[in-house]
């Protein structure tokens, strides 16, 4: 049975009360991270010069359900629970007898899925003492949704920007700072390793390794400051479960039965963990066959193309090692408009539920993915963010595809996040310019 | 009594069937538009060149509810109904014991109200055979919205954008594109009137004036196209009247009663009676006593500044003679931010409405606009568009004047977009550089 509506809104009231861990569930637990000096497990003093005790314990825990605190819950009120919609226009447009739906994440703070994290780290480092987080940003939506946090919870937001993204893409720039953060060009001359960078490379316009390593160093040695990461970590998976936690009950809502085939952009893998997760779960425990795709860019193809092993989750190498499908920590991606997918591993966790074949993976290039989200919009009315075409070409191609019979099929598409900031991008496909990788 | 809830929504099947027109409400009738020639009222045959029949009838119609026919309705369900916040963290910002509201109108497909009125303005020119739209735009709000439109119904969009904004923000002029819309600079040498003014003023970076009369004498001259506008005519501000309609229902909801007090920005008015008007039905025919203030920039001040008379809607003198508060068609405001709110004269239904002391108006300045808008953002994670701000201003000017004992005052903002794409501005406004204006 299926309803006609277009938009599922879930009450404030059946907003999901814990985040779903993935851990206790995965056939094989995933190996620890290690660190890189010993090369033994990296224990809870690897991280507590720049972590939490709470996020911390979130990283290593094996419950299954984590309880979201109230001055969490009370934060994610403002945009959440985020709508599903069934994209009855987009079927009609792509001439599909399947049943289309979209989790969307366009409508919180900052544009994206971003602040279901930062909110939660934000709350954790106010309740350790914490005066200041420390963090990098590429394309600036991680440190957008840190910046919108930070003003919630009272504490100081320093953001360093790869310095080609703050000169070129001032929108985000400008929201950080409106949201009260201050906000570095990167490589600065703030840090050490910003200074050594900056003599070595003297034209360099940053990076997103650089900009970690100036982080880290800053948040270390500042007693009062702590390091914030916006993906790959498994507390940050975690916090955005709620997202599918959402969906299965808006779903539900709808009368409508667990998707077929699920389909999620996949950078550092926050947002697809996020959206599958708790659909994995359903497979895990009860018998639920949903097929789950990560959509990564062909640009930084690390489910596709990597190597499943142990590297850093910066180019500086000031991280501990994790287990995860990488294309190595100097792995440089072509310059596609999808920043938030521009990163060399992908999330230990989603790496290790790609390995025990929990999900499967496809890379997507960009003018693509542009040709989806375009097609997406005119039908939609929503200009979907660079990274979440990946997500629609994943399913469009799954939909198109000469030996697929769709008929009666439910698809779920992950909406992370709207395109209005990503506009010059939508430009460089329209004239045809945008380069095919 | 009240409800603890931060988000009041309106499920779809309880949207608004029809819209809500004045006219027939007011205690004197508005003055009819003359025809600038005879100075006799105008007829249907002075509008059939440029306009549908069914919107002529909607421009000069007594009848009190129109029907929304289902096709619009089945469009602005992918956004509608649109989300009424009751902003707790606002109120704490300000330090204030009134209940504050605002309904947000920032979610739709291009980020402000203008979708109301483009997707029926679209769907009943398609209704009469025209195949293409013709119209103007400065900021880009109202050409993103018919571009958007003209799209769901199959119908070639014309949108002539005043030069310097074509050249200087041109994330608007890609959302219209993505939308499938066509786009000129104006004044363009597409027109007889844009040949003559670029042969007049070789150097001219376009205005709001020149655009309108390139796109009437476009829309004039083709039998298949029509022109649109976005704001000032009473059509438009009809079709706007679903969200004062969709708050009324929310308000309910929440278990509110009605606004002591509601704060609408103004430039051409549609936003003002889109959310005022079905609270002033509420005054003149239950009896109620909502005071509703329009706030208008400073720079375009026609309701507080202005006279009460006979003007052109453009500067080129192509429009039917309107009764309006103006301030000249010649009038040229400062360059401030709030593109969509500079406009020499004001909606002939909100001004008589004003004449009639329906409403009253303040005028605002833009950083004081602005360090609203900054606030608001901060405490509601939604960074208002630049028009908005006007409103907000107004609210808390009210909110924090000495003399108002506003304790359990129930205050209704209305929140006409989001500023995603104004972000240029609030960076004018944080680093100090703004115009008092």
């Amino acid at each position: 049975m299926t309803d006609e509506r277009t938009k599922f809104l879930l009450p404030e009231d059946q907003m999901p009360t814990h985040w779903y861990n993935l851990t206790p569930d995965l056939p094989t637990p995933p190996p620890p991270p290690l660190n890189p000096a010993t090369k033994q497990p990296a224990g809870p003093a690897d991280l507590a010069a720049i972590f939490p005790e709470a996020l911390i314990a979130q990283e290593v825990s094996t419950e299954r359900w984590i309880p979201i605190p109230d001055a969490v819950a009370e934060i994610y009120r403002l945009w959440r629970p985020s709508p599903l919609y069934r994209a009855h226009r987009f079927e009609q447009a792509l001439g599909t007898k399947a049943r289309v739906y979209y989790k969307y994440e366009g409508a919180s703070p900052v544009g994206s899925h971003k602040t279901n994290s930062a909110v939660a780290q934000a709350f954790y480092n106010k309740q350790a003492g914490i005066k200041r987080l420390c963090t990098e940003t590429g394309a600036g939506q991680w440190g957008a949704a840190l910046s919108f946090a930070c003003q919630v919870f009272g504490l100081t937001c320093d953001v360093w920007q790869v310095r080609n993204s703050y000169e070129t893409k001032p929108y985000r720039r400008i929201q950080m700072e409106t949201f009260g953060a201050h906000v570095t060009p990167s490589p600065s001359d703030r840090t050490e390793i910003g200074r050594q960078l900056r003599e070595r490379f003297p034209d360099t316009t940053g990076s997103l390794g650089m900009a970690i390593s100036e982080a880290i160093e800053e948040a270390a040695k500042d007693p009062h400051a702590n390091y914030s990461l916006g993906s790959v970590l498994n507390h940050v998976a975690l916090h955005q479960t709620i997202i599918g936690l959402e969906t299965l009950a808006q779903l539900e809502l709808a009368g409508e039965r667990l998707p077929d085939h699920l389909f999620a952009c996949a950078g550092g893998g926050s947002n697809l963990a996020g959206l599958s997760f708790p659909f994995l779960h359903e497979n895990l425990t009860a018998g639920a066959s949903v097929h789950v795709r990560a959509c990564e860019p062909a640009a930084a193809p690390s489910l596709t193309q990597g190597e499943y092993r142990y590297d850093f989750g910066d180019t500086g190498g000031f991280t501990p090692l994790l287990k995860m499908y990488t294309l190595g920590a100097d792995f440089v991606p072509a310059s596609v408009h999808a920043g938030g997918l521009r990163y060399h591993g992908m999330s230990p966790l989603v790496s290790a539920a790609y390995d025990q074949k929990l999900l499967d993976a496809v890379a997507i290039k960009q003018r693509d993915a542009f040709a989806a989200g375009v097609l997406f919009a005119r039908a939609e009315g929503i200009i979907p963010a660079s990274e979440s075409n990946h997500a629609i070409a994943g399913a469009v191609a799954h939909l198109r595809a000469a030996d697929n019979d769709a008929d009666g099929q439910v698809v779920l598409i992950g909406l992370s996040g709207n395109g209005q900031l990503d506009l010059p991008a939508y430009a460089d496909y329209l004239s045809g310019t945008m380069i095919d990788a």
